[in-house]
């Protein structure tokens, strides 16, 4: 392999020719051989696109960068947003914990490639972009990278969580509707109680996807505050006035997003308690989502020795042995979802608690946990939606015979014979494996023609 | 120990003669030996005083209760809440997962203690006030127990946590603004970084706090929303036309807090996702303090050989074989209660994900586990707020010492002579242990005088 | 309330006058109002009365302490340990986590009680026995309340952990030998699949136990450890020479129990991962015990819409409003505890990882937390043995109706007639809902000889 | 793109022409879109290539394969092994729980692609090896995913983890033993305490690494036993006698480890207890190394306004911003890898805990989770290794200065003058910012010549 000598504070490196990157991005891809390379999530580089360039504009407004350098920038920062540079940005997750290194490399990339854009070289004695003069100007790694971090979560929660979380959530509306006069058995404990319809049970899994949507909202505000303007520390050392309200304009513009500057940038920087806060919600989705699948898969057990009150669509050959076999794969994908967000949520809380003094330094691992769970609870929510939600059918004759022939439709009687009476004749059907109208009357406690009248599972629910 | 005889349908049971509970109670006592007894939290049993007294106004404004019954049922409530029937709920929360055990333990005991309340005694045949059929009227205990989750959730929080909080983020604000003019220096990476003011770091914590206490109100109208009404199942059965909202209105008067009846009462009762939503704030929370409290305990470290910049309140000896030492010891115990509000989140969360059908069946789990965490933190930062937060006073001399020999107000110069300049002066300084000054002056880049003019600690916050 | 003046180095302080505590305690309980008062674990002061009698012991026999002395102190925890001081430790978990004060109340409980026990009397300008000189003498809190910790934790582990799971283990083991020739269905995915025998199925359970106990004995060996003779930081100062090794004997010869020094004193200061290390073992428990107790109750469910294929004892009426109903309440109370295990391994973990230089100061924070899980863990493993596991009985009837009726017996085909046509046997019966013989013929592929030949459910498990 | 048309039980699917794999993968590749492509990890395709290798000389061996089959069966293992088809493995995490599909990803790839090494083509209508008939043979996906997950977790902690740990473990008593003289200052509380050694203190370290690999090494005999034989649901059903025994002593032959035929099928297939118990081994070391990481970091913090007592590799320049900045990274990268498999613990055993009836289908989560902490561990732990801890020094200067300056030395004159009088000289040269020689002079308490033999730092380690 061809490289240059690249050089920073420390001296000089040698960097694979055709690469954009510069003497940091190299150390760390030394330094930090931790798991598979390049897994810094995407989102956050094209993160820091949208501020370098916000920054760019900024600055220049602000009499800092020339127009021509502002442009330069700029034009990078376009590729990078139209995935054009993936290959340039090799680093990962585990380096240091402010994202350093991952700021150096868009520096970096977008300082050369800005040299190359515009007629120069790289390795000029003085280039026309410096990365960490022009690129990085006004700016500090403890401000941009929690702003790359709140810019790529705010966009995946809003442009692909909440929509395919609600586009399930509708579609369980629309089966609340179709079979909301479909009674059938309730169960609690496990054990059959009494009745209610297959749309007010699915009407319940509709209101948890509500409040859980309504929840991760109300968590968008604070997420949709970035630390930018706060530098080093979060006193916005080096950058000029009205730098930090404008830069935010700017990338509210640029994402279409209402992003704002961060009212403490102390905060913003030794603590991301935004992103702890919406994957809190994220994991009471998980939570919700875990009962529903779990639920949907009882319900269509079977199909013979199960529940089997649910048809599922029959997706894939369910088992390499045993042939015939169809499982609900929807919901085993959708509920290891759950396991991995409420796992991430841990792994976000130990990060978030750990900030020292004026940095928390478990950034990017906090914004990779974030974005995995962002990201895998809209794919098995769109999922979960096209291959199982959307084709899931009652099974009326099974649904018929097992509400029928329940025990506790005793309840009815509460009201009209008392609890104890009601609970004889229940208990007296189940030992003798009779139904509760023989027993009602053989006990002399209701006639048949009130049992009819009183005991009707659709007056129940 | 003298006994009497109690029945309920799975027939007799001895009593401890000189309690109210009656067979069920006693049932459950007998058959959950599982840790210390009496473990049901004590808001739990007032939150059911509240609702019971709340059934039997609107059982009897609906016409389904006398009046008769209605007072001595109220008046039992009361009691209850007056605290003066403390020793009559003898339950653990390891009982069954819809707490029906700890429901009935109520009903029985508000039934039997009417009774005397009215004259009668207990054990007649027809008595006066009856546990299931007057008691627990158009109740069951999937919607009682949750009902009572939330008031004992809601009250607690309100009352007590958010106030807790606010005052500690009270004093802090007081200290922000008390310290604005400290200058010292920053830290990042635990590492030297450019300077602020004490007033801004403490700023950091009173906005965590802030953001805290607004995620937990966010979380607010989820958790004031009661089952009550949906008895067994969610469908409202046996219940009079008008109960479920009536009931709230009747709760919302009795506790001063604005409950409100459940829209989708099927997730009511199958899922405590809104336990799951407080709770995850008061987690937030709980990672917000612990970032807090390490800060202030490190900020306060030696007395000769750690940071220093801090003093606290020297509230105890520290050592039992150390003389004269002192630990900030208030940052412990809160950071304890952190850890602990923590693990309580992943129980719930567990709790949470695991209802099936129409039921949660780990309520009493996840009441105890949020009641405990709700209280912790109340205790514990009107704990550190007053023995610890209040106190805490500036080393004025370590800090100006500190900020003085900092080679990182380097960090003014970028702008002046650039990045890589600035970079040589700092390293030289730091490799002969000589001041930032000296070397600019030596490496001929800055002059005494521009360095004294740019280089000034109090203008970089 | 009468007081008494105490002194400590701090100053005066005002004490109950009928308690045995001093100043710090008092000091401790004034500055630490979190949670319910006295919540300090008791088997942790137990710990201490171990110790410190061990100490009083060693210190004797190495000529530091006077026989009167140790006679005196030993008295007093010999008290402890009969439960006659209970109400003397009124601290709760959440003071400093180093435990000092817990300890220090120790110190001067017995000091005072000892002065007593002497004839002399409380507050003595020169007392015959002093709680920093004689009773904590070659002691520190620092491996003073490791120690407590691990005498608690390992004794509790081994009386009555170990025991409950190794019970419940046998009931289950003998169920599994009991029903080992009961042909049932098998279940994957929730669905039906290849017959097993319920002695098999339950076999599995036993084998979860069986690694389950295995893995927290091999926690053991770290747990038998103990700080003492480590002090302040571990360096063993202010000790006699061979009092670590001695005090360990001691203290295995007063438990019962093979404690033994822990060979590096610092690790044993500055960090508690032998908690951590048995508490996973205890999670692990908890994670098996979850699927169990989940697949019983899932098994008996019913008694009409469900499984069905076990029958539980009953144990309590199931419901306030559906007469007759009974719920697999013991499995409930087991999978709450399972889940407050799986926070408190959370709980443990936070504070176990944030140790700082020579101490981990999350101490009583892990301890209670340990407590409480093997506490609860042994409780509801033994109420779920007596109340549930032993009362287990297959329904038989159910069992042979579903296995007799399953899609999945085609898999016996497999070997004969290729999984593909086998498929085609079970989809056309499913489609049809006819039996797998019917089709069979009817497709042509197999005989009725030879399916009754070859599909014979017994011959598959 | 070309393709070709597969069947499988449920009719045609279109399969990219140049891919290996059939019906069954593109099903999935289809209807699992969750998350990048291809992320089930290599490592598990590997374990299936050593189990289906073993398995075809099995049965071979037992007489239901054919010599011809097993090597081209075995050849394709062989390229898989090699790395030769990674490309042909396309499928998800997030698909079927019991991993059915990518088994079958595996029986496809390897039954097309010996149909090309043996001379035949793809899509033959009876072809010479069968994905499901002759490459699946004795097998089901129930058996051969979990056999997968042990093949792989066990050979990256015994390959890689455990070796990673054990090197930085060596590297860390190496400087144990350099440094054991080095007398500095100690900390409890973050306050000063009495002196140690770094060596001592090191050694703390080099403890829990140890504790920790034993732990680990305790859980490998579980992790040894694999399900193979079981196939569908535990029972062995289609498996030619001595199967079971005969496939591990293969694959123990295989990979050079000591794998063994699980004793109990039916809990290797419905609970994944091993997975759960090592990886509580690796949370333990997350722990451990959280501690250890964060000491040193601290420990290093300054360089001018901090602890300072240690020097770290400068391995990069620290900040965008601030010159001359170097940072803790390695400390960094670590620490945030043990939040990760922190939360990963949480996500196992949520996976863990649901397992029902005959299986767990949580299986590739499980897997995926485990395998990342294996591998990021001894990743993480070889580049702290390599980049930080082989490189620590001490701050001499810094280190004496601190420790003869300490307050904390008086500890010593307890035993000569009591513990009151020896705080009251602390507490006084504290207030006065005096040495303790002087004001234990001034006091009267002790001579000059006393206290320069009593309080000797050196001899206080």
């Amino acid at each position: 392999m061809k490289f240059r000598i690249e050089k920073d504070t420390m001296g000089e490196v040698q960097v694979p020719a055709d690469k954009y990157w510069g003497a940091q991005t190299e150390r760390s891809r030394n330094n930090f051989k931790i798991g598979p390379s390049a897994s810094m999530p995407k989102e956050i580089i094209y993160g820091f696109a949208y501020l370098k360039k916000a920054a760019a504009y900024t600055n220049c407004d602000l009499g800092t960068l020339t127009t021509a350098k502002r442009d330069a920038i700029a034009a990078v920062c376009d590729e990078i947003l139209d995935g054009k540079l993936d290959d340039q940005f090799p680093l990962v997750i585990w380096q240091t914990g402010s994202g350093t290194q991952s700021n150096m490399n868009v520096n970096e990339v977008i300082a050369h490639r800005a040299q190359l854009l515009k007629g120069f070289t790289i390795g000029e004695s003085e280039p026309f972009i410096k990365a960490n003069d022009d690129v990085n100007k006004s700016q500090s790694s403890n401000d941009t990278f929690p702003t790359a971090m709140h810019i790529a979560a705010y966009k995946l929660v809003v442009e692909h969580t909440i929509p395919a979380i609600e586009k399930l959530r509708d579609t369980l509306d629309t089966k609340a509707i179709q079979f909301k006069n479909v009674v059938k058995i309730g169960r609690t404990h496990l054990m059959d109680a009494t009745p209610l319809t297959l749309g007010q049970e699915i009407s319940g899994y509709v209101a948890q996807l509500n409040y859980g949507v309504k929840a991760l909202k109300n968590t968008l505000a604070h997420l949709s505050e970035i630390a930018l303007g706060g530098t080093a520390v979060g006193t916005g050392l080096n950058t000029p006035v009205g730098y930090d309200i404008k830069v935010a304009q700017y990338i509210a513009a640029f994402t279409g997003h209402p992003f704002v500057t961060a009212e403490n940038k102390f905060e913003a920087l030794a603590a991301h308690d935004a992103i702890v806060e919406s994957h809190g919600a994220l994991k009471q989705l998980a939570v919700s989502l875990n009962k529903i699948a779990n639920d949907i898969r009882m319900l269509a057990s079977g199909p013979r020795s199960g529940i089997g009150e649910l048809l599922l669509p029959e997706n894939e050959p369910g088992s390499s042995i045993m042939p015939g076999k169809v499982n609900p794969t929807q919901c085993e994908a959708l509920t290891m979802v759950c396991a991995q967000v409420i796992g991430n949520d841990v792994a976000i809380t130990v990060g978030g608690m750990q900030g020292q003094y004026e940095l928390n330094v478990f950034k990017p691992l906090m914004a990779a946990n974030f974005l995995q769970s962002a990201r895998l609870l809209a794919d098995a929510c769109s999922s979960f939606d096209t291959h199982c939600a959307q084709g899931i059918e009652p099974n009326y004759k099974r649904i018929t015979e097992l509400v029928d022939n329940s025990l506790m439709l005793v309840t009815a009687l509460n009201t009209k014979i008392g609890y104890y009476k009601a609970a004889e004749i229940a208990q007296t059907a189940h030992k003798n494996g009779t139904s509760l109208k023989e027993e009602a009357i053989r006990l002399g406690y209701v006639t048949a023609t009130n049992f009819d009248a009183w005991v009707k599972p659709e007056d129940m629910v």
